[in-house]
């Protein structure tokens, strides 16, 4: 089986890694050239041009977004190359409209499409303890499912429908974003009356909120830790909008989507959006004088 | 030395059992006599006045809400009765103006007061499992240490001022609250696309979002199974409301509360009040016709 | 017909005149010893204390809020001094819960309750171009008819039921709360693209919003002239927490009344209580780094 | 001065028939044929395609959005077929996006383009009674200043931008749905305490909100008289959403906006679609159990 990575950036190299660690041959496209040289060392064969991609039976891509999504296969020509038989695995958070149409253009080709956005960061990623969200049709499924096993550490299906996967990754990020207001709001509740963030955080943490969520940007808010960012403010509206949009589509209305929304205008309005989207609680500290 | 007990439902009898199961002697009143009979063979000695419990060195009391700590301390006279030296351990989730106003009352009257409010429920109570929220002064705190390690499973301490304790376990609330909201919205948002609720939530709950929060509440809400309460609508409104009053007395605008008050106040008008407060999803599964 | 006038401040004097314009005999009674002097001039008898209004027929009162209503009408002894068979118009804006209890307490004591808030300053109470909203039994305002006459340009009807006049103030004065911050929205909005607030407002006040709402408020927002206060943003806050009250007890979600209580939280966090409530917007300005 | 008019549905017939009745001579053209027959007899010649319009000094366009202004300017060929020194008047409400978009390009063919959105229905249009917010190169809008006059009883001028224009106008019906909003909460609340709407509603309008927005609107909110639609809750969804996309461009958080898009979804989750906006008021009527 021969696999084709394309989008090699921090998570894209982590994961080419584990592909090649567990055997696979591996070919490399990345926009910008030679991003992970490192990885030449284990066996990754980079490739200058995305037409060479056409032998692979499989193509795995890991991009920004929707627009990196578009670009790369569609004016890029990637979809164009690929072989009808084979099977794409776009791992990116992308919109629910960008996964339909995505969908419905493997299958004019004949190329399989799945969806399987990830859980995790790059460190996660380096060993195997990504949770990937997959959907697509069963039967490719089931054949990349020794590459999707070499990759994380569970799968969670989501069906056939590609964009189910896509739209659970979009409610994560929202709920995600949802525990950062709320511990941001908690903690300036508390700050009202004297108790250090640090102090109410940790508890949250130990107690009914003993997970990563928690244990993971706890801290980070009790120490107003932003920089380096994990995951840009910037990027956390991206997310947020996508959820809004998606409930758009689907007729729901997201109220807690909304609060965030304006929350993170404010941090941008405010200068903050190279941040880690944990700042997001800044709009709520500067709210309340604090 | 002597406990007092007041206040015996199933969470102040659980919590009384595990008094005698340390070998405390114990005085028991409850506002409807002999509700827990079963702990008098534990060696519970029921009272029938509150005027009884004037020998005690340290009381606990578990009431439901600031009505019922007022109804008891003040006009009910157990406040009179405390002996000055003695301990008065209160563990209901009160207001911050309760709280300030019994802190000023005991002082009064020489009683020593500590804000104890618990995480868990009358089953975890049980096993020693709750955690405690502790605000006070020192020295009595110290004082009763042993006798609080016999109840929780651990202490977190939050300084001086019983009213931090509170203001914490009001946090503590709306950051639950926060959680099921969550929930419910990311739940409505991919059942847009087909999603079943019980996958996307097992999934976070197996994620992220491993915490005994997410692991509860997840299954109610993916089956909606919302009888037998836990804990009632109508008392998730109580203390929403107790947040956004806190917030407003300390000037902390706080966007998420003011949305589950909305989203409670709609259950209620559905008659769901009475229903676990995880059907407060309800309000937003009606709004998206779902 | 003799008249008791209860609250002398800058409305209840500007009334008062219009009854003694009208050829009424006044009494006044005022917590603070002779505010307005010059109505001694036209007439007002002003009384020491409360007890002297024993004989009147029909007592208005022009109290400040709940505290004021209950602390001259209960604690004073107010309305153990009416005579059965009289008529109290109280012109404040209560609580729905305070309306109520009033409305039960004159039930008691044979005296009838009529509820007229009002609609208009003091300037407009000069003029007699107030606006009252009434509510009470129907015997009793028709008794009283000529006299509300003498003071307002209008009277709107609001059947029988004294609450029904307060509730509708509250409603009222939330919607001019919900056209500031509306006004303020869009006057960021087309601040972030240059267009200067003044044309916007002055548009916005010349075609579908040329009513006084728009007119009064629209250039104080559009030159941020905050000072003198007419009404101060602390009062704002009180006027929306009883819109949210009111709004609890009937089991009403006001989505809109929750984001104004947040920013004017957000104006009192900044040190901007005493500013007029149209200040509101400096909340969302601050947030969009306007 | 030869004048062209693109998009002759009920507004723009309306619109036409003033420029006829002022002596101008015009083309017409439509998407579907002979919208408005009897325009014909008044002097307007229906051209069969855009390219007919190349003659015109003045060309005015009143599409129904975004996409329709796209399609008619840049796939219908209008914008190639304009002579350069010619001007275009675009009436309709678009984003703030397209108008920049569009600024550009009548720029690089060297035609003056003028953002001209209005306030008004047909019958105002038919009356010479629209308000006209403009926005555009002031030699271009000084030039065709008689025709505008023609057309509207008042020009408001908001700058050399043409976006400007444009935000102006979304702001305004964004300020135009708040009132819907604020009149149902207010209804709604006073409602739970039986007083009817329509004597609140009345009140309204006929006090400190005695203009159009409000005497429009109130009767039809109280009497739930929502067909036939003058403006379609789908159109009110996509307003506010111009109105939320032109807040992120510019970081302006805009918290009522995004009450109104969940309450706005909430309606077409309940089949409401095609009602008109003031249908907003039922979604939060149904919150409420009433």
């Amino acid at each position: 089986m021969r696999v084709g990575f394309v989008g090699l950036g921090a998570m894209g190299c982590a994961i080419a890694a584990r592909l090649l660690g567990a055997g696979y041959e591996v070919l490399g496209w990345n926009r910008s050239p030679e991003p992970c040289a490192k990885l030449a060392a284990e066996g990754l064969q980079m490739v200058s041009s995305l037409g060479a991609m056409a032998p692979c039976d499989v193509i795995l891509s890991m991009l920004a977004d929707d627009k990196a999504v578009t670009s790369v296969l569609l004016e890029g020509g990637l979809l164009a190359t690929l072989r009808p038989g084979s099977v794409h695995i776009n791992m990116a958070t992308v919109s629910v409209e960008c996964a339909r149409d995505m969908a419905a253009r493997h299958a004019d080709r004949g190329v399989a499409y799945i969806a399987s956005p990830v859980l995790g960061r790059p460190d996660a990623a380096a060993e195997g303890r990504l949770h990937l969200l997959v959907a697509g049709a069963k039967e490719a499924v089931d054949r990349v499912h020794p590459l999707l096993a070499a990759i994380g550490q569970r799968i969670w299906p989501f069906g056939q429908n590609p964009e189910a996967a896509n739209v659970v990754k979009i409610a994560t990020n929202l709920t995600l974003a949802c525990a950062i207001e709320a511990m941001g709001e908690g903690t300036h509740l508390v700050a009202g009356y004297g108790v250090p963030g640090e102090a109410y955080l940790e508890m949250l943490a130990g107690t009914l909120f003993a997970a990563p969520a928690y244990k993971v940007y706890g801290p980070m808010i009790a120490h107003k830790r932003f920089t380096p960012p994990g995951f840009r403010v910037q990027l956390g509206l991206k997310d947020v909008k996508l959820a809004l949009q998606a409930g758009e589509a689907a007729r729901v209305p997201l109220p807690f989507a909304g609060v965030l929304r304006d929350n993170f205008l404010d941090c941008l309005a405010h200068g903050e959006g190279d941040l880690d989207w944990s700042a997001l609680v800044e709009a709520g500290a500067r709210r309340a004088g604090q």
